[in-house]
């Protein structure tokens, strides 16, 4: 079934331990569509600058990501730099242009509206809702947000989540969007907030489902070699999702939401062994399937 | 069979948010023992002063832990204390009073010596060693080391883990004690300085077990709170080593070993919600089997 994914597409200036590039296809919509493309036909929703790559384009299309509602606007396509830490736990940004971004109001083309999957990239929530609104027969919603929407917008942000299904955030964020520090306890005061899932990242160590009737944990996949973290998360949120779409999962069928997660986990690993997207561009189906069995091998006892 | 615990038992005051405690029994080779005792009977090798209270042998006791090696030299017991940091992550020593336990030179009763089943609390390398030695039929050796070792006496510590089937570290030391970063090459390196399995323990984020053929990663028990996690390591140590004396089980079986790094688990997390040993004190068999079932059932997809 197809998936609807809104968010940003951009480019993004990285520099890690192991390397430093300058212009690198990058955003929350790129990554969540190409992870995921490996598992059911994706429609994209965002907005790019006249400076958008003809290469750039072409890989989504290798991709079969429906480009109907990737919005070319006059200016330039939005613009992130940023420098990690020795250990790539830390990030600090150099620059943000939002440029054709900071005006984005998604539309979403006629043919989007009856999909039954949406998940809605880390964008302002009040766009987020208006998305929503414009989805007929929506089965399942998925949503992202951030600390700054938390910190400045937490109404809208409320009203918003009232309307998903599931909640995918970082550890960090739950316990600023909660007040809670204990996990267990921020899960709880989440779920009340209208989604019946909550998903919380937890970095290199994994990631937590929550729903009432119980919890699944994860832990992340051990690298040999994280080259550049960016995406992780997203990545993340393509697997989870496009794991869903594919297998046409009810929002509320706990054992598919929990393989949903390891494809989630990894596809967020196959993210960071190289720069940018380049090893979700270059990844098989049948790797996926590998390390999803490489998981069951190390998690069993 | 019989496991026999060396290490420290000591006095500690801790200081965590959740409050203050200024003679809390505690020490290695306490910990050990109690969370062993659950699983099969255990006989401690360690040193007390004269001011050992009677209700702590009594406590021993009435875990059926032998105590032919608890050694009364004259003195004070082994003192420590320290405050932990608003989220318990971190820990400030305030005072290290060795003691009666600077001069410890573990000697082993006769009736421990023919015994299994060895687990070589945080002491000195070379004591360590010495103990092993008097050991005349061990099957499965394992043991813990610290910084402190890995920076003072390099050699010396290499020497004694030739020795050991498993060598339980957690994740800084793992790194130290290897010079690589990323746990997999840490893994790799310490697995060629003799013990055939090595568990990383993670704290809060759980475990990972490395041996040659492969890996078993646990994520952490999810506490709603954690009131002290002084001796959670060590309680980890006890539930793992406890669980492979009473299971009889041989080094190298490799699905006995991934279940007791989730005994370990377990009794590291029990070990948690309450100041020092009073967790583990109150404990029962049947509490412990309900929470390994539950690891199954919150790993499981």
């Amino acid at each position: 079934m197809s998936l609807v994914v809104v968010g940003s597409v951009a480019y993004d200036g990285i520099q890690t331990p192991y390397g430093k590039a300058d212009r690198l296809l990058g955003g929350s919509a790129t990554y969540i569509s190409l992870a995921a493309s490996f598992f059911t036909p994706v429609k994209i929703v965002a907005v790019v600058g006249d400076d958008f790559d003809a290469a750039d384009v072409c890989l989504f299309e290798k991709h079969s990501i429906d480009l109907t509602g990737l919005e070319r606007a006059p200016g330039k396509t939005f613009y992130w730099a940023g420098v990690y830490s020795a250990d790539l736990n830390d990030r600090t940004t150099l620059t943000t242009d939002l440029n054709v971004f900071a005006d984005f109001k998604p539309k979403l083309p006629e043919a989007y509206r009856s999909a039954l999957y949406l998940f809605l990239g880390n964008i302002q929530p009040t766009l987020q809702a208006q998305v929503r609104r414009q989805m007929t027969r929506a089965k399942l919603v998925g949503g992202d947000t951030m600390n700054l929407w938390i910190r400045e917008t937490p109404k809208e942000l409320a009203e918003t989540l009232r309307e998903w299904d599931v909640l995918l955030i970082n550890d960090s964020e739950a316990r600023m969007l909660s007040g809670e520090f204990h996990l267990y306890r921020a899960a709880r005061k989440i779920l009340e907030m209208g989604p019946k899932t909550l998903i919380i990242k937890r970095g290199e160590y994994g990631a937590i489902l929550f729903r009432r009737e119980g919890y699944f944990i994860t832990p992340g996949f051990l690298l040999e070699d994280v080259y550049d973290p960016t995406g992780a998360g997203d990545s993340f949120a393509g697997g989870f999702m496009g794991y869903l779409a594919g297998f046409e999962a009810d929002p509320n069928d706990h054992a598919a939401l929990r393989r949903a997660v390891i494809y989630g986990s990894v596809m967020g690993s196959f993210c960071c062994e190289q720069f940018g997207v380049q090893r979700l561009a270059s990844l098989t189906r049948e790797e996926i399937d590998a390390r999803y069995r490489e998981f069951q091998n190390f998690t069993h006892f």
